[in-house]
């Protein structure tokens, strides 16, 4: 035992280096928290955070909230449909340039698109049944690029696939496709290519069932594409209850006869133009994202209001807000109104882009396109290399819980941005929405209208889009290709 | 303790008295199981569990699979609508009829229906939008009882409800109605009475927004109904999509413009007919349980398929397959196909069957409908009293667990079954099915084809209606009033 008075000053020492010790462990805790703080709010994608949260408030609950609605539905009603080479498409886009300038996009021109198909459906349109039962009026729409014609009465043939083509003799008669609904790609083939195919076997004209998973007796129209030199006969498309019950009298041994007359007509190929706009990046101007959709639609009585005008609008949305903000990102998001996809996917308006800016591709980042809906946002398609992947997942985990907008799955692109893919390399992006498959119910039909869509879920995908591009533009690292 | 020799008897004794006692208890068990068992199989409903099972068995997977279907599609395809007073109406009745006669039906018949609505739609529909926008062709169905007419020229003035109509002055203008669907009862009153009351303050014609819960640019047609000395005005019906348009052009400040042109005819009342056809009770035949739907359909290029020819068919199924099996109930099964039921509900064929049978509906048990739709089978939905809601529930989970035809839900009955009830406190009956809300979708349209109805559903439905028919029509106990 030491002495007493050996103690106290022990006992002294002895909590001064405790309290010592405690000070630096606290300090040392408090170092640590600080930077795992600081990392939090400066590290990427955290850095983002505030404005992420002020682009989405602003949209979907602040001073935008609505306006993608009120814009898209305004051009939609009043100018109608945009087919191709109409003064529809003149008129909406005339109307889509001026409320870009008044919102003050950057750069914007009318980009001349080259040796675009030119076709119209004219006024008639006229599908009868003579036998077995006098129908007045089936419902009928010309296929794009079908010629027009007059056949006063002719026998059908009721083929499923083009196997049975092979098998079966069809010269003058009119052939009707009654396929499967097999998703779209195994299906738009029968639209694309069954016109062709039967012309080459001398069928008089050719009918196809709907594309389309589900009807209420909905004609959906669309291109087909006869062979260059080939033959031409009229192509139309039926509803899938005509094709079906067509297919159940040919069945039940019951001669089906028609009557069938279309004053569609092909004209020489006419220049179009691509539509742009854009914020011009702070410090990067010439590394660009570019986004878009198309702005030629069909012609059917819809207004194109979901294919696709939508689809550019969402994004039209976003470069306005931040622009209007002040939130300019350091590099260009460009947005395109592409033309004539539905005469050829990408190869009219999406081609021409490529071939404009095809000295400037390098320094293309990303490809984004909006064309399967402008629904409610899940998540992003992506097609680039994994670092890219790993970026967009970095984006939207961390900053986009808050309105879903999570989930990455692989696939994105579209007809128009494909090109900057095949061509250059470059990474391409697409929302990725809900209810995918309702998106063809109403693909190129007289119901593609306003209807279908919801002002507060166009809100959030032009939120969860714009979040996205702003942080992809303005991030210190350059969009990664790989 | 006893001597030894008394041990082995008074253990022998004991032995055996359990013995018998075992004995006994087994005895009495398995009478009472024997018992147990005879009342299972024998007591109702199970007494007809052999009876059912072979309806069942025959209509969904033996020999009649698929009929419903076939035949049902044979006349709808063939035949098409079946508007009161037109070619189809009689031409279909006599193949029904026919077939009828062919399948061994009883007491065939065509009861007069007096005093029929007759107007016809004629062959111009047509509405144009001249401003803001000019539209060739929208889609637009008189509806029945509106006077053809030509309006060259006027604005539209739209409506959301009543009250907006005494508010607002719509004389010299097309009203159209654009309220917000809430359920079929309290969105069709704008289809049946919108275009009186808007005639009464002066406008120049009616249009109506489609009653329905969902559309893809589908109009549904339907009856109006004119004030009896009052002024008609034109009226039709839109899409829900062009009554949403219209609505947002007028809410910018647009002036619409329309151009309507109707040729549709009202004529003098006809003379029509239920097309009637039984199967005789054995024992009680002037017992009578009736059954059916309305044979009349919209004209509108629809087949009336799902209403409500499927719904007569489901039932024609069940005693064609009584007949052929063999299976005569005591008591009469009568089918019913009612004539002009869109024309007045149960006004014409309901209430004329109800004045022919006047003296016999003491013995009428009970009225059953199915005009909601040949869906898939839930169960079923009955107005009565107790006594008979216990009996139906007692047979439906009973016999028809096997299908899932067990649900009894309040409410049954239909236009055409309800004058039974009204007049004479039958109850009535309807099938309970699934996804009752999807009727609403194909309702009056040119949509209503054999493509909204499914054969196995109609082979299900037909089969819970079939076994709870019979076992009602034949079992001791008259069906029972309260």
């Amino acid at each position: 035992m030491l002495p007493h008075n050996m103690r106290k000053p022990t006992n002294l020492m002895l909590v001064s280096v405790l309290c010592l010790q405690l000070m630096i462990v606290l300090m040392v805790m408090m170092m640590h928290l600080e930077q795992a703080h600081a990392q939090h709010v400066r590290s990427f994608p955290f850095n983002y955070k505030a404005q992420v949260d002020q682009i989405i408030q602003t949209i979907t609950r602040g001073s935008e909230r609505g306006k993608v609605y009120e814009l898209l539905a305004y051009i939609a009603d009043t100018f109608g449909g945009r087919l191709v080479g109409s003064k529809a498409y003149d008129l909406a886009a005339q109307e889509l340039v001026r409320n870009m300038k008044q919102d003050g996009f950057e750069n914007i021109q009318l980009q001349p698109v080259f040796n675009v198909t030119h076709w119209e459906r004219g006024d008639v349109e006229e599908l009868q049944m003579l036998e077995p039962r006098f129908i007045r009026r089936m419902e009928v729409m010309a296929l794009g690029t079908s010629p027009g014609g007059f056949i006063e009465k002719a026998e059908v043939v009721v083929l499923h696939n083009f196997e049975e083509l092979e098998a079966i003799n069809v010269r003058g008669k009119i052939v009707l496709f009654n396929f499967q609904w097999n998703g779209y790609g195994n299906s738009v083939i029968y639209r694309s290519r069954g016109p062709a195919e039967a012309a080459k076997k001398g069928a008089l004209a050719c009918l196809v069932r709907s594309v389309t998973p589900f009807s209420i007796y909905s004609a959906h129209t669309g291109v087909t594409n006869f062979d260059e030199n080939g033959h031409k006969i009229m192509a139309a498309t039926i509803t899938v209850e005509d094709a079906e019950m067509i297919d159940r009298m040919v069945r039940r041994g019951q001669r089906v006869v028609l009557s069938l007359r279309l004053n569609c007509q092909n004209f020489p190929p006419i220049t179009s133009y691509n539509i742009i706009g854009e914020i011009r990046g702070s410090t990067k101007p010439n590394e660009v994202i570019v986004v878009g959709g198309h702005f030629d639609s069909w012609d059917v009585g819809g207004t194109g209001a979901m294919d696709d005008l939508g689809g550019i609008m969402v994004f039209y949305e976003g470069i306005k807000t931040l622009l209007k903000l002040g939130m300019r990102p350091k590099r260009t998001i460009r947005l395109v109104g592409y033309s004539a996809e539905e005469f050829g996917g990408g190869k009219f308006g999406g081609m021409s882009y490529v071939e404009h800016y095809r000295d400037q591709l390098k320094d293309h980042l990303l490809g984004v396109e909006s064309d399967g809906g402008p629904f409610k946002p899940l998540g992003f398609e992506f097609t680039g290399g994994p670092r890219g992947m790993n970026l967009i997942n970095q984006i939207a985990t961390g900053l986009l819980s808050s309105i879903n907008s999570t989930k990455i799955v692989t696939g994105g692109g579209g007809a128009d941005v494909n090109p900057l893919r095949q061509v250059a390399g470059i990474p391409t992006m697409s929302p990725y929405v809900d209810d995918q498959d309702r998106y063809f119910w109403f693909h190129h039909t007289r119901a593609d209208t306003m209807t279908v869509l919801n002002s507060d879920d166009l809100d959030l995908l032009s939120a969860s889009l714009t979040s996205m591009l702003y942080v992809s533009a303005d991030m210190d690292e350059r969009f990664p290709r790989d």
